[in-house]
């Protein structure tokens, strides 16, 4: 029997020494270890791969592995699978080619690279053609007899645009010279998004009967940033699945091959072309007119609260931050902010909440935000800037004859509402979360330096109808600490006296599935009227989307749970001609 | 006698009003017309060539140039050579593949793509491989009987990176068929920096004396939020320059290829390598022990000055802006930037200046402050904070038992500026320049939604020495802006007590050489002792730099005036072990 041990780990970013050990301390016993995509590394490194000292360090650290395994005795029966980097330098100690590769370790004998990884994805928050060099050849591996398929990633899936099917490639090679391949490896480094598990699933599933052999696809866990890694590792042979790994949650599991064998009958089906819509996976029903957000299920639900909270603490616990604040403003998303703070907190963790109304904060905004925070238990402060609000208005009619109103007296509310927000944050040392939402995000609903500060948004990928969604989700599923009023109440910003977003801006129900088709189809005007859009909402929304870019270019990271988000994978540049969009 | 006409075109992007009707208009005589690299769409797109919008109005846009084109007698003597986008479209309409290329523009005939770029650079700001498919041919074409090799750009560079080096293929195939080329002709779309001029030329000059014929060098003039193009056209031919163009501008110069023959008798010398550290330029006296920041002559203080004029107003004027804002603290920085955009005022624009002094401030800040906008007229406008920082204060104090100190009772300053002038913003519709430089970029010696707030950073790229270097040489060319008593004060943030910046920071002489090698070198400590530099200050620096990603995230964008500039191009994750830097 040959076994395969399955590392699905969760390691912070260029932790050489965290690495280093976890081999020392796991390689060991009978069987073949398997490691995600740059697990010597970490990914995505983006400069950080050019940087001199990250060379270095990853260079020591290499030879530091190479030397331990070349010191052990060569009786041991254990063999491993160790993705990293592969440099070749210049005599000046430049990367002159940089590979993303897969070492073979070898007890008594050290790391030697077996595989270098063909198909770079570069689309959205993907680089990978800046900084790395494609391999050309496949990675047929032999342990204990069994032949073993091995790729990269990216590699199990197939670009029109790149015309490269590394999967196709291998096939062609495994007819050609009759190799009969016990299993297919695929070691990953992939993004979570809203639909990628079942898409990586049917497309494995399809992959493992053409080649009539189970497919073992092994993710690391982790969060860098805005990018979240979700593990959920699994192997399907046919139409069986024969391990399913946890979401966000390092773990180990060992199987055995000869144990995996399934049916290979039905003929495989691949759903999904890597075109850019396979890529973008937009969540627009097209057959209803207009068309419409489609829903997430409650599984989905689930999954997207499990990725909001291990993002939040991923950010929280590398940049060092032990306190959360929330500013609540009786409204739903900090509502929902607060209920997924208070959910994800670990031992030693708190949030507090701070309350800061204005002369137009209703009465019921006070008493939700105290409801809401009785149920959960969590401090609410009270820091009103109706004086700080008149002095600044003072100060400005006293000195200035232009006219203290609409915007100005609007937007000095939400920026003095920052200030107070960062001099507790100051003051507590607690990270600030954001709480603006996709649909403010794209039309720039929001005011600058304003309710859009903090250190990380939390909800900067879920259009406002998700915001309920999820909210309805939680709720149910966890005593309900969101108070039904607030889930019921109209959208306002509470700016100005009796203010509602509908005021300014298309029903969300309408707003939402225009911005998707936007933003994840790249649509314009001449598609969106095409799904039965009215055309004056359609221009009221354009312009908003268009105009707002600005903002969106100093906005905080925002933890990514779609296919297309705000942030690093969205490039826009702020000045352009609108003419081509909006005649 | 043949006749090129270069057009040194300034379009927006997306303008396709612009563009044609430029072409309709200027297309006419007895020549051969050349413009820059995408010059019917401009340059860099980035997401924009994958909107639907953007895709339609771009075919439109070219159906109507090539229907013009082909309404016209074919007896018209003049042809031209017209970059742009050519598009493969999937049935769907998505890209299949976009390239970027040369259409030769034929009365009678219409377009005709004739080339297809080659190198497509793919580091720092550059994105091309994430959207275009390279060529693989040459271009040569025959105007006239002359036989002239153009190509786009990049091409006239080598990468070693991607192992390809375009002018010594083209040159491989003129020997081998024995072609007698008059003239390369390179169309670009390359982007300013402090170096870009001199290396552009000796680059050109070497190509020219290889190929043995004039080197046709014409680049676009536009600003693109942060990336400066800067026209700069010439001709070079063997060691005589044969036409040298305006910087910034829009410009149409005519010249006869026969009257551009040159003496090709020295050996061309190929200085720059296209390695990493050639593209990123550094300025480091690396003989000297500290090493040193090269310093800027004063034709490059000229240059510098140009493009940050330049890119300021491209900005405004793309987003409406007529009014401008800078806060004045009595420091340099904030001089510096308001003399800049004095001296940048077009008619119909104007700039207001606001002082906002706290308990802290010196009174000769309010001093210099005064005299500085009664030197250059400008209103100057005063809006204390002391009173709101005192409110502040005690609403804190009376809600919270914590402590009212140190950064918390700095950053309110601060950040209750940044309200102010943005509520002052709000009221008039002006522009807010913000005034960081990049030595506190780098070191995060700023306050995030305080001095760090703005639309447009005019020093972003200038480290404090150089800072220094501009003020002088604006001082000296345009009858002293800035008061000597600004220049000569030690720098203050006057956020506390007779606070200094070299209590927090090493003095700007060491500090910015050893950033400039983390930045564009990317040295480490290792590197850094090996400079000659203290390890404790290295440590310090190194620390900072690493601890405030966080902020740079936020920040706004930067005219970019380096090689290696903080922006778009500068990708380092913020969440990341920092062992491997400061171990």
């Amino acid at each position: 029997m040959s076994t395969l041990i399955l590392h699905q780990t969760h390691h912070t970013l260029s932790d050489f020494d965290g690495i280093s050990n976890y081999l020392l301390e796991n390689l060991k016993g009978d069987g073949l270890h398997l490691f995600p995509e740059l697990f010597l590394t970490g990914y995505p490194l983006q400069d950080l791969c050019l940087q001199r000292a990250f060379i270095d360090s990853y260079q020591d650290h290499f030879k530091k592995i190479d030397q331990w395994l070349k010191s052990l005795p060569t009786t041991n029966k254990w063999r491993a699978l160790v993705p990293g980097l592969h440099y070749e330098l210049e005599e000046n100690l430049l990367p002159q080619k940089i590979e993303n590769v897969v070492f073979e370790a070898v007890p008594g004998l050290g790391l030697r690279k077996i595989y270098t990884k063909r198909l770079l994805p570069n689309y959205d928050i993907f680089d990978e053609q800046k900084y790395f060099t494609p391999g050309s050849g496949n990675c047929f591996y032999d342990f204990q007899g069994s032949l073993l398929a091995v790729h990269i990633c990216e590699d199990m899936w197939a670009s029109s645009f790149h015309q490269m099917d590394p999967c196709e490639l291998m096939f062609g090679e495994m007819n050609e010279k009759n190799l009969s391949v016990k299993m297919l490896i695929n070691l990953s480094a992939s993004p979570f998004d809203d639909r990628k598990k079942k898409k990586r699933f049917e497309r494995a599933k399809s992959i493992s009967l053409k080649f009539k052999c189970p497919f073992l696809y092994l993710n690391r866990v982790g969060g860098e940033d805005e990018i979240l890694f979700d593990g959920s590792s699994f192997i399907v042979s046919g139409d069986n699945v024969a391990l399913a790994m946890k979401s966000f949650e390092k773990e180990i599991q060992s199987v055995q091959i000869e144990k995996l064998a399934g049916r290979y009958e039905h003929e495989p089906i691949f759903l999904e072309e890597n075109t850019w819509e396979g890529l973008f996976s937009p969540r627009l029903d097209q057959t209803k007119r207009p068309a419409e957000l489609e829903t997430w299920t409650e599984e989905e639900c689930a999954d997207i609260l499990k990725a909001l909270q291990f993002g939040l603490q991923e950010y929280a616990v590398k940049s060092g931050f032990k306190k959360f604040l929330v500013a609540l403003s009786g409204g739903l998303d900090s509502a929902l902010v607060l209920a997924i703070v208070k959910l994800s907190l670990r031992p030693g963790q708190d949030v507090e909440a701070v309350y800061m109304p204005s002369i137009h904060s209703a009465i019921l905004s006070t008493q939700l935000c105290e409801e809401m925070c009785a149920r959960l238990k969590i401090p609410l402060r009270h820091l009103p800037i109706k004086f700080l609000h008149s002095t600044v208005k003072n100060t400005f009619t006293q000195t200035f004859p232009d006219k203290f109103d609409g915007l100005v007296d609007e937007n000095v509310q939400s920026r003095l509402r920052g200030t107070l927000l960062y001099t507790r944050s100051n003051q507590t040392g607690a990270m600030v979360i954001n709480t603006s939402n996709k649909s403010e995000l794209a039309v720039g609903y929001s005011t600058q330096y304003g309710d859009s500060v903090g250190a990380l948004s939390l909800l900067g990928d879920l259009y406002k109808t998700e915001v309920y969604l999820l909210a309805r989700y939680i709720n149910t599923k966890f005593h309900e600490p969101i108070p039904l009023g607030i889930i019921k109440r109209g959208p306002s910003a509470e700016l100005r006296q009796n203010q509602l977003d509908q005021d300014s801006l298309p029903p969300y129900s309408r707003l939402d599935p225009m911005l998707e088709g936007i933003l994840s189809y790249r649509y314009g005007k001449h598609e969106l009227l095409g799904l039965g859009f009215d055309e004056e909402e359609i221009m009221k929304t354009l312009n908003l989307y268009l105009k707002s870019e600005y903002k969106r270019a100093q906005f905080c990271p925002i933890l990514k749970i779609k296919a297309k988000s705000f942030g690093f994978g969205y490039r826009i540049p702020i000045s352009k001609n609108l003419n081509y969009h909006l005649s």
